[in-house]
């Protein structure tokens, strides 16, 4: 089995949640077991220790990018900054709207949580429909930093998102596919 | 200087945020910081790793205590599993409410987060009242597990909760302490 495989096959799909006919894919059980979480973060790291890959800075979205995200920057030996929905961040913030299917959601970034012309790798577990990653993309632009790739474990392509966030100029790295409508 | 005093002096305060007399104390440039984000985790690595101290599984509680318990499960080579806010988690879950100031809180655990008799390391970034641990503990009690320690970077020991935690029955290990009536 590939790796890719492999961690599909820990991936759990709940039928139904959030609303009636969504196929929501939990990825809590790669978390849980010690050998795939390590398969999983490895992945990741092998790739971004690359000549050429590596960021200077992991930038993680709240809240599941956090997990993946702070392992991968220490890993790396490099910071790690927390890009959080309204309201969390204490400090100075750049904010970010963006629509979701009924209502907006707005997301911050601390002012001084990265340094103009560093490299951003920027981490969440999954890419559906890209709103909450391209907003994560505008903050850190805004504070001059360069979005080396965005990163998530899942994309569900089906849901716009992918080709969104290509059109938006991102390089994308995903490690698991899943068909959804 | 010694490590307490290192981390502390890279924890930011924010005075009257997110309400006026409050001094809150801010993480991140603790996690911005590669130098300092090392000797942060190692810390909390170097006691776990010891004889008699390893947790089968390291809990995490939603959002910043996934930012360490995720690295330093990795990195013992034990599972990580999310406590999460009410509405957050897919799959059957067990669930606590607790007090705030104004209100009450709910956090969750999935069912199979945790297996009987496993011994877990309880983890977020700071403790005040103490209520979000004391749920946590409780959730992971529910399941059979055993609560090894419950650890935090900050202890704000006058807001009650070191004391109430202790008070639980739970052994409690904290890097930093801040003497905030």
């Amino acid at each position: 089995m590939d790796t890719s495989a492999y961690l599909k096959a820990h991936i759990r799909t709940v039928p139904d949640w959030p609303a009636p006919g969504v196929q929501f894919r939990d990825i809590t059980p790669l978390l849980q077991d010690p050998k795939v979480f390590r398969v999983l973060i490895d992945v990741f790291v092998h790739r971004y220790m690359a000549r050429g890959q590596r960021p200077d800075v992991v930038a993680g979205l709240d809240a599941r990018g956090f997990i993946i995200g702070a392992v991968l920057a220490y890993e790396l030996g490099v910071g790690f900054v927390p890009i959080r929905k309204k309201g969390k961040l204490p400090y100075t913030t750049v904010q970010e709207s963006y629509e979701l299917e009924y209502g907006s959601a707005t997301v911050e970034l601390h002012t001084d949580a990265v340094q103009k012309g560093e490299r951003v790798l920027l981490i969440d577990d999954l890419i559906a429909t890209g709103g909450t990653m391209l907003a994560g993309k505008r903050l850190l632009e805004k504070l001059g930093a360069q979005v080396l790739e965005g990163a998530a474990i899942v994309a569900l392509p089906g849901l716009g998102g992918v080709q969104r966030l290509r059109d938006s100029g991102l390089a994308l790295h995903t490690l698991v596919e899943f068909d959804d409508a």
